[in-house]
């Protein structure tokens, strides 16, 4: 038996999306910028996605944007505000559970010169709306708060994060990476206040290599990346046709079944989590109330386990899951998430973040949960020795 | 029949391509960052590229590193070189004939501050060496000259400009645009002393959304992206494993029959320049020596008859072709080359970009001038009105 619960990481494409992105790259293999029908219709491959992402989100078309994936929505959101107010300087603000791909390209435009303020969060991952509010200047140019926190799956208080951002200072863009919440979570940028919003194909059995950037009409933003003029001449480059048609039909399968899947995976996530409370030393990160939390990620620490001990126990008996966020697994430099939430080291190398999707089956949480009370009491006795 | 004559613009996938690509997104998903067995085998696809390119190249397989297209890597390489020495600031230097990738970036650091010099081109689109040597200052910092011109197929003379490069300054970087010569030319960084060098994945028969930069072990270059850390942290961002194993085995299939794709579309190109010489009031632009001409790319004009409408009217019988770059078509804005190289108005209006692959078969070639040799007439008829 095999359970991939490293859906968080990434996620196996949908085969309907597989044989979309076949088809473009044998039959409609055209360049949307070409004048001839080729390249019109390779176009409407774009043009379908927009309409599929203008329509979940409630936006407008003209402010999709596509790129090579999250962290380039990311790194654009940021950068992109900042060379907007280049001559002038400013104030960014991120929290500190943030993700790597927006707390490093924060980082680098400290490091031009740009303020930069790191909100600190409670126990459970959340921004603390009052302190936000302390932090907004007159000069702060974006706030970045992501929806669903990448390792412990923390929704964060969105809509409110963003009254108080508009509320203190209305010129202040808030930018939502939203690269694990998009495809799980309803998410309305109008609504919710919402400026820029970050997602990623691959996180919704969409491919790898393609995310996109929604940017409100009224945010001044300048492009990262130069060229032929594509994208309003806001993102160059030939555009990924066989990307941006895969995540297109991935988007709308996730969200015509969004309440499904999301009851689905809600019940993995008790399902294992109730399965864990029956084992001795095992402490559950992220929020006491599963409905603050995102459906899909689940993080516990085994104590007296290390994270990478066991998840190669795991694999061996065909089990994925992720010792911290694949993205930074390379590192090993310790989890900015659990860190920020002051959780004991104890705890932190002992970290194992399970994430389902729509297509995990309740059979491989009980293989895991069954495989973890048979490994565990072996592993701790090696720990011993 | 059908006559696809856009390889310059973008190339139909190989079927093997898009098989390996197809197994990568439903077997072989994992995320390389992931520490696990999926993990791992993901990455092997990144490493077999990796492989093929330095093989190709002849550099180091850690001088590699994977972008979402040439436009990317363009922009990385110049922008980078510009953050690399943003608190000295200095001085770029690009031909004339650079591609809206290259140009543009230029011109946004030009707008931060960096000086830049544009350097004119004879009426083939060649870069003079001398005229370079006198643009070299002591703050020159990258010097930037495409391979084969986009436009005309103008093979440009790479390793005279880097010997004059290095000369005048040991501390100047060179990078190569090679996008339009990746797969078509035989090109050696270190015998040809280019410090970098940008490539596509869909000019060769792989995935639209990837690319290289190759940067030389010595260059001193920041990332345009930042995150997880991968690449080394050259360029963060989940690894596009579709794509980049897509990239490898395209660029293997394309180098193992070098030779014999140069002689067929060398034979392609000389085809169709016969036949065009036995038609009225055609220019055909490039060098006048064809050994100096990349194989797969001819660009006239026929005088009296507008780009747009030719182009209309062999669409019309299965025949693509490309008025301009495909890049800059839907900007309308004229073509940089063919007004760097002094053409004139009434040839820039009515010019034609044809560009084969290794696809393309003789008969393509044949109707094409079959319907030419009907068209042009009534076309021409049509102006007079």
């Amino acid at each position: 038996m095999e359970a991939y619960l490293d859906n968080g990481a990434t996620t196996r494409c949908y085969p309907e999306v597989a044989d979309l992105i076949r088809k473009t790259l044998l039959e409609d293999y055209g360049n949307p910028s070409s004048l001839h029908r080729k390249g019109v219709e390779a176009e409407q491959y774009i043009r379908r996605t927009t309409e599929i992402l203008a329509d979940i989100l409630k936006v407008n078309e003209r402010e999709i944007y596509y790129t090579s994936g999250g962290t380039e929505s990311n790194n654009w959101a940021l950068a992109g505000t900042a060379m907007a107010h280049r001559r002038t300087g400013g104030h960014f603000i991120i929290s500190a559970v943030e993700h790597p791909a927006v707390s490093a390209p924060a980082s680098a435009l400290h490091d031009m010169g740009f303020d930069l303020t790191v909100l600190p969060v409670d126990r459970e991952g959340r921004v603390h709306p009052e302190e936000l509010r302390q932090a907004v200047r007159k000069d702060t140019l974006l706030v970045s708060v992501m929806m669903v926190n990448n390792e412990i799956g923390t929704i964060e208080p969105i809509e409110e994060i963003a009254r108080i951002v508009h509320e203190t200072n209305p010129d202040t863009v808030f930018h939502v990476d939203a690269i694990q919440a998009f495809g799980k979570c309803r998410i309305l940028p109008g609504r919710m206040g919402i400026d820029m919003l970050s997602a990623s194909g691959h996180k919704i059995h969409g491919p790898k290599g393609v995310g996109f950037l929604y940017v409100n009409d009224r945010v001044r933003l300048r492009p990262l990346i130069y060229g032929g003029g594509q994208q309003s001449g806001m993102r160059s480059g030939t555009d990924n046709v066989p990307g941006i048609a895969g995540l297109g039909l991935a988007a709308r399968m996730m969200y015509d079944h969004l309440e499904e899947n999301r009851t689905h995976m809600y019940a993995l996530r008790k399902r294992l989590a109730d399965g864990l409370s029956g084992l001795d030393q095992v402490v559950i990160h992220g929020p006491s109330d599963p409905a603050e939390a995102a459906p899909h990620i689940l993080n516990a620490s085994f104590l007296k386990v290390r994270s990478e001990v066991l998840l190669h126990a795991l694999e061996d008996r065909g089990i994925y899951v992720s010792a911290g966020s694949a993205c930074s697994s390379h590192k090993r430099s310790g989890s900015p998430t659990l860190t920020a939430v002051r959780c004991p080291r104890e705890e932190m190398e002992s970290a194992v973040r399970f994430s389902f999707s729509d297509m995990t089956r309740p059979e491989e949480i009980d293989y895991t949960l069954e495989a973890l009370r048979e490994l565990l009491p072996a592993l701790r006795r090696f720990t011993r020795r």
